[in-house]
């Protein structure tokens, strides 16, 4: 395709995608939730956004990239010891919910790294904006869109209804809805099953508090989505993105939220990113199946096989497009393994071609085919099948079969640079510090120093260690045999 | 010292350490503004304080360490451009402060692991806690301690010394801030040159704003250290610590806000860490002798000689007190970088040292030595200093001129894994990931295969072929000679 086309769930079509203010774009993805170690699933969801957020760049827009941190949950204080006032003022015996989203923020970030996704541009988190969220509830409860009760505020799904479509984005119908709930039962206290929570009043023993206007309480979790997007984005922007499993309730909600508080829907585009199973079956920790990004990468974990660099899983992943299901087996990772090292070889053998005055090959068509297919909903699969095609003729010119000129050269060199590190962000290797493999090599030189010296081979001992004391290294000879160390 | 004790700013003198719940020790220390790239007085400050961490984690107590990052500017909105409404609406071409504060968090926190600081416990920010921040103003207010005029409040500094100390931790005297500062000039809201705002009126053109029971507005610098520390660690803790330049005004501040609102002193020991000169001059970018840990890590600078480890770096902080100046020089830079490598190396002999039946090395006596350093107030150059007592007893050993049997062998190894890397945080090189090294090797390797193959050396040849292929490597002739591949 010529242009950017985007799949947008609201509209459930392929849309030319149109900025609303160009060369500036605003993209909101909802990011996780920092109570565990973050799964594959998340980390699929944020490598595809990271696709669509380069290409972006790539055609030349100003992405503002803003991808939040949920840090206000649920905890309750039920690891508190110590009855007396003073241990509870000297709160440090007791379980301290941010102490948690520190370490899991910390996990995120470092495997948000580790598959080279670019940060995003501003990284908000919930705890962050609860003026901001308190401000927008009062708005919607200005309109008439939501009531208090009890110190907690809930969002008035049917006189939304009355004026708005609820169901807009995920197609759900209040009718269906509200048949499918369970009777309010008198201990719940909303005015109906469908109605979400805006402000929930804390329980004695619920750790994270802020005061309001309805006293001590906690956000509902779909409001920090609706604020901290426009907030840094503006009340109209550009894309939302997030996982599938979101579209309801979450983002439903978020819609409704916008629309109550500003009269606008917020979201041009609506991005969803498809799940991942394993061989076939949805991964969960109840069925033993679920498998954490350090255990891929180790193979420490009774399903796998072996260990698997980031960047493989990372070139395994955009081997399917977002919207599809993506299933992991041993087999189709090994597959991804050797078609990543292919890919990269490809690349590296690039460089160094010969070139003639003739060219067999147009790096002008490639272009045009890589960006076909990423202008068609960011196919990153057909992206990669076309630029196999590339590998296969780098490999002919470099069996001498085929010829390349210097032109064409350079436009290659330069359009796999931006498609393959720029846009797929793949790059050699980055697990490991190769501290291994130095050891290893100092070995295999350490033993033909050893061979020529009982050889007599002067002119090579004497070579070895001129080399070696320009890479700052000494060899010394010991009564164990010789050690090397770094200078 | 047989027990911890630590340099007390409060007081002005060593004092035992008792924690006030053990075994919990809180610990707050105020962090970075991420304005910019994190400079090098900063990273003292914060590996200072990681040692303290550390030691006071080795000695059994557990830590809560909580680390604020500043992230609540004042930045005007200069930048934003259009007049019209709807590009104001549409936020995304004007400036936006939080992605200045992510850029420079990525930033603090790329160079905090760098240097192997322990990532703090609880990292939170001031935008994080606006509410608790007015929250904390209101309660002083109700003390009728700090007085609104045009949207702001400010702290009444002449009613607090009635009752209080103001300067009691910096030792400034109220008469000399009063005759010391400017008069009054019609301008400034404030009753008394000293007072200083709880909360700032927010300017049309200022970007950070939120809303309060005084209109919009922005919290002052002091107030976030207060609420902070005292939300995650009580409302009296153990320790807080800070850069020297912070005694005066913002800690002082800080005992001021706490004092007024709770009744009580938050901090029982103040600690703090001195700054760093460049060859006995202040850092500072107008003398243009200011270097970021960029610069020092690769040399590009025009005042240093060559590059340094972070490791080095770090090693080269800790052989100064916390409490001391400590001054930056290439010779001073090389003699750490050589004593590092010394201590290392020696680390690395211990491993390997023969034992005997005798010893004349005894490891309690290190371990008093090394305990009696850190616990006269974190005394890391004289720690260092009786390292490398042992360091020559090790290469003693080693040279066979010592003795060393295996229960002091090991208790020595587990001593040295304790202060070396636990408490001292060092660890063998950190920086670069080795492929240079690698390439450089497997050059002088591929030069000795063809030194073999022109002497018909098959059998070294054969050897060197097997070796790299246990390492995944392949080599393969070409044209151009000889090239490598990791499989």
């Amino acid at each position: 395709m010529d242009a950017l086309h985007l799949y947008n769930t609201l509209s459930g079509k392929k849309e030319k995608f149109e900025a609303i203010k160009p060369p500036f774009v605003g993209l909101y993805v909802c990011g996780p939730t920092v109570y565990s170690n973050v799964h594959l699933g998340n980390c699929r969801t944020f490598i595809s956004f990271d696709l669509i957020n380069r290409y972006l760049r790539y055609l030349g827009y100003q992405v503002r990239y803003v991808r939040n941190i949920t840090d206000a949950g649920h905890l309750e204080n039920d690891a508190e010891v110590g009855e007396d006032k003073i241990s509870k003022k000297a709160r440090l015996e007791s379980l301290e919910p941010m102490q948690i989203v520190q370490t899991y923020s910390i996990d995120f970030r470092d495997k948000m790294e580790v598959f080279n996704t670019l940060p995003p541009d501003i990284e908000p988190t919930a705890t962050g904006h609860i003026v901001e969220q308190i401000d927008i509830i009062k708005d919607i409860m200005d309109k008439g869109l939501a009531y208090e009760i009890n110190g907690s505020v809930y969002f008035d799904v049917l006189k939304y209804s009355e004026t708005d479509n609820y169901g807009i984005l995920s197609g759900r119908k209040i009718d269906e809805l509200l048949s499918g709930s369970r009777a309010l039962d008198g201990q719940d206290e909303k005015k109906n099953a469908v109605d979400f929570a805006l402000w929930k009043k804390a329980s004695p023993s619920h750790i994270m508090r802020w005061n309001s206007p309805w006293g001590e309480g906690f956000p509902g979790w779909h409001l920090e989505c609706s604020v901290m997007s426009t907030k840094y984005l503006g009340e109209s922007f550009d894309i939302h993105g997030g996982g599938m499993d979101l579209k309801f309730p979450h983002h439903e909600c978020e819609i409704a939220q916008n629309k109550a508080a500003n009269g606008t829907h917020a979201v041009k585009y609506w991005l969803h990113g498809n799940m991942l199973t394993f061989e076939g079956t949805k991964m969960s920790k109840s069925l033993g199946n679920s498998i954490l990004p350090n255990e891929l990468f180790s193979g420490d974990h009774k399903l796998l096989n072996k260990g698997f660099d980031p960047m493989v899983v990372r070139f395994f992943m955009l081997q399917a497009h977002y919207r599809s299901t993506l299933d992991f087996s041993n087999e189709a990772l090994e597959a991804s393994e050797k078609g990543f090292q292919r890919l990269m070889a490809a690349f590296e053998t690039l460089h160094s071609l010969d070139v003639s005055d003739t060219s067999d090959i147009d790096s002008d068509s490639y272009k045009s085919l890589f960006e076909g297919a990423m202008n068609d909903d960011f196919n990153s699969p057909i992206l990669i099948s076309h630029m196999f095609d590339l590998v296969k003729a780098i490999n002919s010119v470099a069996d001498g079969r085929m010829t390349i000129n210097q032109a064409t050269k350079d436009g290659l060199t330069e359009l796999m640079q931006h498609f393959v590190v720029d846009i797929l962000g793949l790059t050699p290797s980055k697990q490991g510090d190769g501290a291994a493999l130095i050891d290893g090599l100092m070995d295999v030189i350490i033993d033909v120093r050893n061979r020529s010296r009982l050889n007599k081979d002067w002119a090579t001992s004497d070579a070895i260690r001129d080399q070696l004391k320009d890479l700052n290294i000494v060899v010394k000879d010991g009564k164990d045999g010789a050690k090397w160390e770094a200078q």
